[in-house]
């Protein structure tokens, strides 16, 4: 009997229309709840139209002028694009288990809405509209300069043509453009998002999932802010190469401490090191002292930090482990993932037991979280879509700080190292050895954070 | 330091402003809303104008003629009764140090919601409107026969003339009603239901508080259903007097097990013996093998149902307990519900995690839940409405169902005992023993679900 998370109480397949005019944020919506899902263990896809469109609209110039309703050729592109994006959606709802799948495209008149709708009803699929409306002009222009200017559409063209070419293209979905309407589309269920979240409409909203998705949409903000990452200083335990427990820091885990706050500046750079943080740690000591030094008012505690339980491992070395416990040992190697310790956790439950935190990350602004190595590999995936079988694998080295800045299609990351060496706590798969001692400038373990990830 | 669940996160003080004619369902929802944030520990209260105005206009006939708009002495009770009510609220703010005051009035009028805005604005307390708007005429009929004829203003009188009175009262407020609009209103922060939540709008949910607020509402029904709650079957833990551990059940544990499934019958009834439940247990073995023999085809475990983990006292006896952590042994008795085990967890750590698991449960229908002793303590407390002091000491005997039926405005609750005996597993304040065996048809512990609250 498999364990269940909130998320698996139904049986019920998904798919969410976008809907809207260009430049009103669908795809980081659609984009930020496929990774959202994903992190959760729910089989979840995007399929936007527009690269279909530009995998078979190769021979024609794609301008304002091909969205014009009136142009022939662009139109027969544009229906085969979405064409094909359905027939692959529906395809992969069958053959590949899908349960949430994410048509982005414009969706913006009625009658289109009905194909997708009669396609849905065909397949037992329950469709889920979610419109962004916005008439704002600040936000969409700002849209425009942010994102648009960097489309495949507009590769080699300058930022100015770029800018007027889309407005143009606008104008013309404009012309045929339905909103979601209470009463027209009372019948249907749908999201309706005004100017970002100032206004959200809910309309029949029946099952588990869409609310999840409804929830979690809500909580989304597009101020520009920062997260840090830390795992607390190297602490006794890490010394001794115990897992879990509630040690101190070792005196090289206090001297990270002490210098992280000049990290901290660093990472922010002068003209923000007024920057205030909140300041996020475990309920274990180590993440505690680790904080202690930082000029931050509010610290929290949160109980769903804490380290991964190991259960009846707690405080055992590996090589302990792999000598009373042979089988589990292997058994955790063979699926770190799923791998439960004997009254404790896997990352699976660490995934859940985050997930209130994940949603509060999306609501707040600047926050530095101080925690463990594993519930610090579970944050650092959802940030970075890590797959789950590479997560428990990544390296975090100690007395390293992580920077992320999340932007629209992409989550910058830096790490800033302390320069204050560190024991390894990176056991490669099939071995109880730790790996050597971390200078702290450099990891010679597995490094799953690569510079190509700097701008994903 | 305190440890902070995820609803501390701010320092925000609100006022839900009830908006609706009468019949509309606000006072279950602002009751429920109280109850729910009360549970996670967020002071809150509801302010019942009715019941300040039942208290006022004791010399006045109140029929449906006293709340015409043009009836002077109605409205100055009225207006009294209002402003008794608020200023109460006000003195709760700033004296008890409230977090969420509901006013559960109609406050139908703009110009009333104008004053009670500028009235929370004095005050630095955010003002958020919750209108439940209804035009289905059976949903309301439903309401009136259900709950209105119960109403205090219609103690002595028939059920004839208190719905038809009280649907002539409702006609009166028809006349002066504003309901809350996307375009007027658009400056408020305001959730408007419609028809139950068959359509949502929310305008201006800013606060992690008043998100939390939304999401709750979201996931009410009003179907009828019941919930059943069961601990495991006596383990062989129980048997010894040690705490935590995954054993398996005593040759009586399972004697439960295979009872249990006629308990439920019996608790179904004969015309209901054919209702589909769903089966939720722990991950630990002494749930699971309770729910073997119970014919439901849908059951799932649920980590966030394990039972409290007792940390470094996993697998000890009370009396270990005492021996080993004198000073812990004292301080759990001390405040039992902030008492954290050693490595281990707290009563507020529990409601932490079930937190989602309550949601699940409000969305739901029929429920059968076979879980621990902490973990039930905590969800009956919900149910119930138990407050935390209590709730740790609280007897749920062994080998006994447990079922509650949410109505309106109580929770009915029944017990049906196995009559397999088992040990006690309560423990009183200041004490290692355990209760003497129960009989599984009587209970010498302290019992607090008593009769008297059959009817709460």
């Amino acid at each position: 009997m498999p364990v269940y998370s909130i998320s698996h109480v139904e049986n019920v397949r998904v798919c969410v229309v976008m809907v809207g005019l260009p430049a009103r944020g669908k795809s980081l919506i659609a984009q930020k709840i496929v990774r959202y899902l994903s992190w959760l263990s729910i089989n979840s896809k995007c399929f936007n139209v527009g690269s279909y469109r530009r995998e078979i609209a190769t021979d024609t110039v794609v301008d304002a002028e091909f969205f014009d309703p009136k142009n022939e050729v662009g139109m027969n592109y544009r229906q085969e694009a979405i064409t094909r994006a359905t027939t692959d959606m529906m395809k992969w709802f069958s053959d590949d288990n899908g349960v949430v799948g994410i048509l982005d495209a414009t969706n913006s008149t009625r009658d289109r809405r009905d194909k997708i709708l009669k396609l849905c009803r065909e397949n037992s699929i329950e469709p889920m509209f979610l419109e962004s409306f916005c008439d704002d002009q600040d936000l969409i222009m700002q849209n425009i300069l942010d994102v648009k200017t960097t489309s495949p559409d507009y590769l080699n063209r300058n930022n100015e043509f770029a800018a007027e070419d889309f407005l143009k293209r606008i104008k013309f979905y404009e012309q045929v453009y339905e909103t979601m309407d209470q009463k027209a589309d009372a019948d249907l269920t749908f999201i309706k998002l005004v100017n970002v979240n100032s206004q959200i409409i809910l309309n029949r909203i029946e099952s588990y999932l869409e609310s999840r998705i409804v929830y979690y949409v809500m909580n989304l903000h597009i101020k520009p802010r920062s997260i840090w990452l830390s795992r607390h200083g190297e602490s006794e335990y890490n010394l001794t190469g115990q897992i879990g427990g509630d040690s101190n820091l070792s005196e090289r885990g206090w001297r990270y401490a002490k210098r992280l706050p000049e990290l901290v500046l660093k990472s922010l750079g002068e003209e923000n090191k007024h920057t205030n943080l909140t300041v996020w740690t475990s309920t274990l000591k180590r993440t505690q002292q680790t904080s202690s030094f930082l000029p931050y008012k509010r610290k929290l505690q949160w109980k769903a930090l804490d380290e991964l339980d190991a259960g009846e491992c707690d405080g055992m070395t590996y090589e302990e482990i792999e000598k009373t416990f042979p089988e589990d040992f292997k058994a955790r190697d063979d699926d770190k993932y799923e791998y439960r310790y004997r009254g404790g956790e896997s990352y699976r439950d660490i995934v859940i037991r985050l997930e209130p935190i994940i949603m509060e990350l999306e609501r707040q602004e600047n926050i530095l979280i101080i925690t463990h190595q594993a519930v610090l590999r579970c944050l650092y995936a959802y940030f970075m879509n890590v797959p789950q079988e590479e997560s428990p694998w990544m390296s975090i080295p100690l007395h390293t700080l992580i920077k992320l800045e999340p932007r629209a299609y992409s989550t910058l990351v830096s790490r800033i190292k302390a320069d204050i060496p560190a024991v390894s706590t990176y056991k490669e798969k099939g071995t109880s050895q730790l790996g050597e001692l971390e200078t702290g400038t450099a990891s010679k373990s597995r490094d799953l954070i690569r510079d190509s990830e700097l701008a994903k």
